[in-house]
């Protein structure tokens, strides 16, 4: 691996920065590559486990701390105010199956230069520090081997209990402590001032319109169900039709009306989703008694949440009655319009304007790391185009030039917040660095 | 267990007779008991050897001489007549997950007491043999965990070949051959004059009709597919619904259209269904880019199966636009009504009246042992009512009294078939017991 071992405190030009991350860029996203170009490093897995070293190991090269936390979030820090609290830059390493090299490895390699960045001009006297720089790589931001997904996130802020978390097991019974086997290092807990993030967007939106960098100043809405279909085993041939309990039909009709909601509202209001589908017995020749899947309904207006939500229950009653079968659905995550805090919309975009980047507000449709953030620290999310708006796939891609300019935007909000900027006095301190 | 070490050659009874039956198949079906009341003894687990064990011992104490072929078919010989063909009566012991007891270990047990009985009357002189009687336990006719069913009377009948059924691997890797380590033990390979096979009828004709036997003159047509749907990954919540090229979408459009097919033709002549859902990367943030099922078609009227083949394209036409994804299809299997031996139905029909035993003419919509067989010797299907048609399915069920009868009715035609009322002269020759 391509560790770049340049010391802290001599100063680049943004050509030489850029270059320097790129490169870093391409040996990160060697681990755990995929045949498409892409990478395979689901939560926990060896590929996951050897970015992880690679990362440890590029922060160690370049004059960081290094700490695991009792989650597994692997943290580095600068630390130029002993005894003040951390600006914290960070995102995730690991991956979807067949994922692309940005979704989130771009945002923690991108916090690492930032950081270094921040404190090579902290260490030259250009920067005045009112708080402390640390960058994070979060264990299991996407949940597809270990569930729910943001799990590192989740227990570091308290929304999730540790023990619960490391008890979480895979589809082949491995736990999540087993996958891990975390050490809590810290000597003394990490405390925390802001967050900010960095992330490829996974939409269109920036593309289309021609800007560099997005300002998050939201989420969607959104509501998601475990749906469960309970019918009963039959013969595929031998019963006849009026006879059957079909829970995969049942299943493959709620797939179909969830799809069609988005045909029912407000043209681009509504993203529906079905991925996910377990049948027992799973039989070429026996009629499913059960099938169990994830239903996620996301919106950008909360009425056409609502309005999904209320056509959704019309159509688990039709889906009843048409396959003759009955559907267990739970709300396991339901979320309104929620607004990162405008104080940090509005750092980031005068930050924008500084670094002479085009720069418009967006919302989120995917969660984040930053989406538990900051509901504890006052955070900042910036996004970078993503080409086509493809996502979770292979051939995810944005542009070099685009990689180079969100690093840029990260450090200039990076510095804002190491110079107090954001900072409101208080202190997050995250759980899993305790003890 | 409870086996019956009654020695061959005494006379029973019919109540005798049938309490004993009755005992034995309470015993064996005990074996791989599920919590529902039914069975789950997936071909090769241990409780599949379980009753193989327990059959072979049952064979023994009873007078046969026990086999196994290379395929792992389990059989028992009584020999009257050296070197004369035999006539092989049998069924599967192996279930569908989470099953009946009847589906088909009745038609083993049956078998068992059915050539008990024959070889007793011969003992005494009251029948005058032309052929020798076996009794076979066919290899994983079932098909669910191992794929193809009708495995064992499949190879025997020389329509698959060994090396390649050895080979053939479950869910987690597992060879059959692993699985099985089956022995040829045949000193002299196994001819056959005859075959006959009772089954639960898994559907409500009998029931509907008040008949004890059903007189199996034919089989449904049935067109078979493998069908894969290729997509492309995407974001769940992210990815613009305009730019989702999704699998599992696809998939339930699919499954849903096999349905609707059924109220597309006259009332009652297609049975469809899809069993089985196999989606990749199976994540609840990422569009499935992969989702693979079954797909059958089966039904009385060759016509009406060729309308509903036609059909089908025009739906995987329709469903590639809407869900924007590729639908490879492979017809595994297909074939057209195809009928048993009239002499064989003939001969039947006169058994049942011999009995006392109100029959009628039936098709069989699933396939079994016997439609094999029936392709390479002269073969009698037989049915016992199924309360409700319910099958694969713990709730499956029959009465005491026509589970006696149809031992009774295998039994009158075991005793005219080895008195070779049907034999033709000629033999054929199980490959699997050579060598």
């Amino acid at each position: 691996m391509n560790i770049d071992a340049h010391s802290a405190g001599s100063e680049l030009t943004a050509d030489e920065a850029g270059a320097r991350f790129l490169r870093d860029f391409a040996a990160l996203s060697m681990i755990g590559r995929s045949a498409g170009g892409g990478v395979d490093r689901e939560a926990g897995t060896i590929a996951d486990h050897e970015s992880r070293a690679w990362w440890a190991g590029w922060l160690e090269a370049n004059g960081f701390d290094v700490r695991m936390d009792r989650i597994g979030n692997v943290f580095g820090l600068r630390t130029f105010v002993p005894g003040a609290p951390y600006v914290l830059l960070g995102s995730h390493l690991d991956s979807q199956p067949l994922a692309g090299r940005f979704d989130g490895a771009y945002g923690v390699l991108a916090a690492g230069h930032a950081a270094r960045t921040v404190a090579g001009r902290v260490a030259m006297g250009d920067i005045t520090p009112a708080v402390n720089v640390a960058v994070v790589d979060w264990f299991n931001e996407e949940g597809s081997r270990f569930s729910p997904s943001m799990m590192g996130s989740s227990v570091a802020t308290g929304k999730l209990a540790l023990e619960e978390a490391l008890a979480i097991t895979d589809a082949t019974g491995t736990t999540v402590a087993d996958a891990l086997k975390p050490d809590a290092t810290f000597e003394t807990p990490l405390e925390v001032a802001n967050y900010a993030e960095i992330h490829i967007e996974q939409g269109r939106i920036l593309e289309d319109s021609g800007k560099t960098i997005g300002l998050v100043d939201g989420t969607w809405a959104a509501s998601k169900y475990l749906v469960r279909v309970h019918g009963d085993q039959a013969h595929t041939g031998a019963t006849i039709m009026a006879d059957r309990h079909d829970a995969l039909y049942g299943a493959a009709l709620t797939v179909v009306a969830a799809r069609e909601l988005t045909d029912r509202v407000t043209a681009g209001k509504l993203h529906t989703a079905v991925s996910t589908m377990q049948v027992l017995p799973n039989s070429p020749v026996t009629i499913a008694r059960f099938a169990e899947f994830n239903l996620d309904l996301r919106s950008d207006d909360e009425d056409v949440l609502e309005e999904a939500n209320r056509l959704l229950q019309e159509e688990f009653a039709r889906i009843e009655k048409t396959a003759r079968v009955t559907i267990e659905r739970t709300l396991t995550h339901e979320w309104g319009l929620r607004s990162y805090t405008p104080a940090g919309v509005a750092l980031a975009t005068t930050a924008a304007d500084a670094a002479g980047l085009p720069a418009s507000r967006i919302l989120t449709v995917a969660g984040h790391d930053s989406t538990n953030m900051k509901d504890v620290v006052p955070t900042i999310m910036l996004f970078i185009p993503s080409i086509e708006g493809i996502s979770h796939n292979e051939k995810e891609d944005s542009t070099d030039a685009d990689a180079m300019a969100g690093v840029t935007m990260l450090a200039e909000v990076a510095r804002r917040l190491v110079q107090g900027e954001l900072w409101n006095g208080e202190r997050y301190v995250l759980p899993t660095t305790e003890g």
